[in-house]
């Protein structure tokens, strides 16, 4: 057979991926990560993503590599998982997040999934429907974006307000809001924003979502990373006024996020998820989707069960000391301020002026040339939908973030405009 | 609030979902599972599904449970994983994979996928576009009809041909395509069939899909379980001919399935997958798509490098004789006919003779019966495109492979036409 340049093929790839794909934070951060000086002998300063888990300080327990390890040597857990996954990991979750609710969730409540960002994708493939829009938190996580894209939901987004602690703009949900929204979003504690929204608050969203017929999806993969004034509240204590989705992982409060094990919980005592078909939907994507490692499903509940409180207070304290060098620091920089001090997550927003330097454009410009002449990597604040704000993880050892801010200090005078 | 029963609700279950999953092997075995007699004392002889983990003689080598557990303890691997994979691992498989071609995979070959069966998601989705159909083998694995479906990917469907140990119908293939068609699927080892391909069958493969335009996406899930005389020959050998796009996991091999380690590899010399926006497609859907846990991928040098020929061949051994005992079972049950003796993968296809039976109508009724009244699963054909034939897994232990074929016989002499 000849190897003809003649030859022609049929086949091409879905250019539809490359829109869905192209608003990602990893996208971004891949991006800002291949401008990095390669001869700069300094380290890598990461204040852009929300994983730790590569610092000393932020190292998992012991506890929960044993019950992988275990796990994994029992032969148990080889098999393929159901399609909601194996039933001992469901009910222990069941009963880890009934503790902080006025009800008790079921086994058949959980599914799990791979990490939070699977949660995401089956509750955005079960709600698409022709014509359908969702309502999207700015700043958010564009995560969602991209997969709203792909099931071909429109989004519409609200506002979360800098100058109220980040609570979400409820006017702007109701204006948004008509025949054809679903549901709308929210992630607490917050990610982008560091906050951690109020009982009253959620109450009101909650009400809000009531009146307009709409399904909370809560987004609690921070959950219980909370270390200030405001104790973490889940959505689903308001399930009787409002169904909620629940959305967790094991990946941010155990700090392994590679290990992909999260779930998507029907928050719903009055069972109108199951009522309108959700449900069923729910199971027949996760017909045809991927498993979580099914060994991984089998060290769940050794990992809920045993994971000791020390464990859990030694991270807050650390992400609490971290995050007040972070606020500390900011202030010590004239183009950047924060708005509010961060309370929960591992993130916090803060707000760039442009108009102090002088050769730089915009947030990502400031990313860009911060990451080629100071190898430290932050995310411009257009990636999660606030231009000119930046995204600054503080979840990273604090030595590391004393000596990221010390960079970027010195990268704001180097091109602050002149007197 | 009050809780009227006034309120209506916005959202509602997206009803294609129900479709796409409706026809996966998954959700008949779950049936299956659901009609077994629970007050039958012997236990259940599972003759339905591919994994065989469960059985002692199966049991994965000792070597992969340590490379699993030095991974999550080595704490290198509780992070985010790049989107196409880390590099050790990605590079381990290129190597492994290369043994058995003619040329050199690179590490940007190779894809990383939770199994095969998100190998399945991504190269259907990529390939998706207004139109476009697909050629799939009858029989074959419905996985690809619910991921066509959801992806509006035209399934067209080319026959396997039992009289010619199950070799494509090529001539089939050729009046199938057309302008429209993307790619064709080969399944090899063979499922469900428990062929092998020769070589020279392969390459008229090639040379077809190379002649119509077409991909050829190589499913080799069940790679090197070859008992037989044909050896197993990787499609990607003919890499030069066409474009392939080679589907693999530690799954099978290792009898590891829920492990959820798999891989989607370029074999394409000749770079056209690049050229045709292929690769940028693959990438753009992995940033928006769920990766295997990183410590698993932390451990795939060790498992490919480390494991040796003595659980390999231990492994071909049990199902060569597992096979044997089930070709000869076979031969001893009038109503059942098996045209090919299986020598690879873990199953094989049987036709059922209704006619002899006095209250079957079909093979799922008969499967329905078996399954209550005997507690043994099998598939029925129908659920693979073959209406009236049985995919029998003789991937169990020996001895519930007797004891299952020993209940096959009783219901089919007692369900048997009076003479």
């Amino acid at each position: 057979m000849e190897n003809g340049s003649s030859q022609s093929w049929r086949f091409r790839g879905n250019e539809e991926l490359n829109t869905a794909s192209g608003i990602t934070i990893r996208g971004v951060l891949t991006s800002l990560m291949q401008s990095l000086n390669q001869s700069d002998p300094r380290p890598t300063i990461p204040l852009g993503h929300g994983d730790p888990s590569v610092f000393p300080c932020f190292r998992t327990t012991p506890i929960a590599e044993d019950a992988i390890a275990d796990s994994v040597r029992s032969a148990k857990f080889n098999c393929y998982s159901p399609t909601v996954g194996i039933l001992p990991a469901r009910r222990a979750i069941a009963e880890y997040l009934s503790r902080d609710l006025p009800y008790q969730l079921s086994p058949d409540d959980v599914y799990l999934t791979l990490g939070c960002t699977q949660a995401i994708e089956v509750i955005l493939t079960v709600l698409a429907r022709p014509g359908a829009n969702i309502l999207l938190p700015t700043p958010g996580f564009p995560y969602y974006e991209a997969r709203a894209a792909f099931s071909h939901i429109e989004a519409r987004h609200f506002d979360l307000l800098p100058e109220k602690d980040w609570e979400v703009d409820l006017n702007s949900v109701e204006a948004l809001a008509d025949e054809n929204t679903v549901a709308m979003v929210i992630v607490n504690p917050g990610n982008p924003c560091g906050n951690v929204f109020t009982y009253q608050h959620l109450k009101k969203v909650a009400e809000t979502a009531r009146k307009l017929g709409i399904l909370v999806i809560a987004d609690e993969v921070y959950d219980h990373l909370a270390f200030g004034s405001n104790p973490f509240v889940p959505m689903g204590v308001f399930g009787s006024i409002v169904p909620v989705i629940t959305l967790g992982s094991i990946s941010k409060r155990w700090i392994v996020p590679g290990w992909r094990l999260g779930w998507l919980v029907t928050s719903d005592p009055n069972g109108i998820l199951r009522k309108s078909g959700i449900v069923d939907c729910i199971m027949g994507f996760l017909n045809i989707s991927s498993d979580p490692a099914t060994f991984i499903q089998g060290a769940v509940p050794q990992i809920l069960a045993k994971t000791n409180e020390e464990f859990f207070s030694r991270i807050i304290s650390v992400l609490r000391q971290a995050s007040d060098i972070c606020y500390d620091r900011v202030k010590e920089v004239s183009c950047i301020t924060c708005p509010h001090k961060p309370e929960g997550s591992m993130f916090v927003m803060v707000k760039l002026n442009v108009s102090l330097l002088e050769d730089i454009s915009d947030d990502m410009d400031f990313c860009l040339k911060l990451a080629i002449e100071e190898n430290v990597i932050v995310l411009p604040g257009v990636t999660v939908g606030l231009k000119n704000w930046l995204r600054i993880t503080f979840a990273v050892e604090p030595s590391y973030l004393e000596d990221g801010f010390a960079r970027i200090k010195a990268f704001c005078q180097r091109h602050a405009k002149k007197q």
